[in-house]
């Protein structure tokens, strides 16, 4: 394999669009994704906004091979809940991912399928070290600003988005005043 | 394992002294790294700069887990060689490693051990990536600018500096007017 150089923006995340498109998720995208199903029904059929993009480098899924990108959450609210990434676990579980955070701020939900949870803040310049085993989406706390990260993950780890599709986190990151709160998802489990 | 966040600086890669120390490697470390031994002697005996550092987060060396940190080299010239890093393979030969680009102007010079050489240049936002069995070294070819990298690589992949500091690079990147130039090592596979 050739070595190969990706003209990300800095503060951006973005890469230029005659060079390669990002992977676009919009609010119809993500039904069962948020707790407050009306809120995003409405949402969807108001302006369906887009919520979050990323760029996947299309790197051979071999064990020596590294997928890596940006990932750029606009700010906004579903309900009561923040914009965010579906989240994921690896298809082979205990692979890690490094997240480096360019601009915004944000928090890295984490869980593992025993029910540990775990968090970080993110903002510019600090890394967040996912551990193997963990599902993990990126979540913008900002009110105005998006949350651009970097992030590197082994190219074979692959994604499972099904479990959490079909059950959700455990928690959910909330509005509170002009802050968040981390709060018990009441509708965790369900088949939604 | 817990997850982690790392506070890097966004612009000087830095981390609070009080959290981690960096690994620095001065001029006098690098006899032998440079072509140009009188200039490195001479360099050395007056006051010894620091050429760059480095974080080592000690992940756990699995091949489930990344290492990562920030790699800071400082402008300067050894004779007419630009200030750059060791350089070395991954003992695992064939694994990938990220660098992302904070700050300043550098080439990442890249060779396999077949004599295949690759350069890219990189400047803040983009990314390089350095392919499986490509020795790799950070060259800053700015003259008043730090080059500030964020790296990721398999925490089982290991470093071979043994073989480059036995017979360097093939490719010397030197100062040619207010840019630089890619030019044969003349001292190439000679155990120095």
């Amino acid at each position: 394999m050739k070595s190969k150089l990706i003209p990300f923006d800095l503060e951006t995340g973005k890469i230029p669009e005659s060079v390669q498109d990002s992977l676009k998720r919009h609010i119809s995208d993500l039904a069962g994704i948020f707790a407050d199903t009306d809120a995003l029904n409405a949402m969807a059929a108001e302006d369906d906004r887009l919520v979050y993009e990323f760029y996947d480098m299309g790197m051979p899924e071999t064990e020596g091979d590294l997928a890596f990108g940006t990932s750029i959450v606009y700010p906004g609210l579903v309900g009561r809940e923040f914009f965010m990434t579906k989240g994921h676990f690896h298809t082979i579980l205990d692979t890690a991912e490094v997240y480096y955070c360019l601009s915004g701020h944000g928090v890295m939900m984490m869980e593992d399928p025993e029910g540990h949870v775990e968090y970080q803040e993110m903002r510019p310049g600090e890394a967040v070290y996912v551990p193997g085993k963990y599902a993990h989406r990126s979540v913008n706390i900002s009110r105005d600003q998006k949350l651009v990260t970097f992030y590197v993950f082994r190219a074979d780890a692959g994604h499972d988005y099904g479990t959490i599709e079909q059950k959700g986190f455990r928690k959910l990151v909330v509005e509170n005043g002009d802050s968040y709160a981390v709060v018990d998802n009441p509708r965790w489990g369900e088949n939604t």
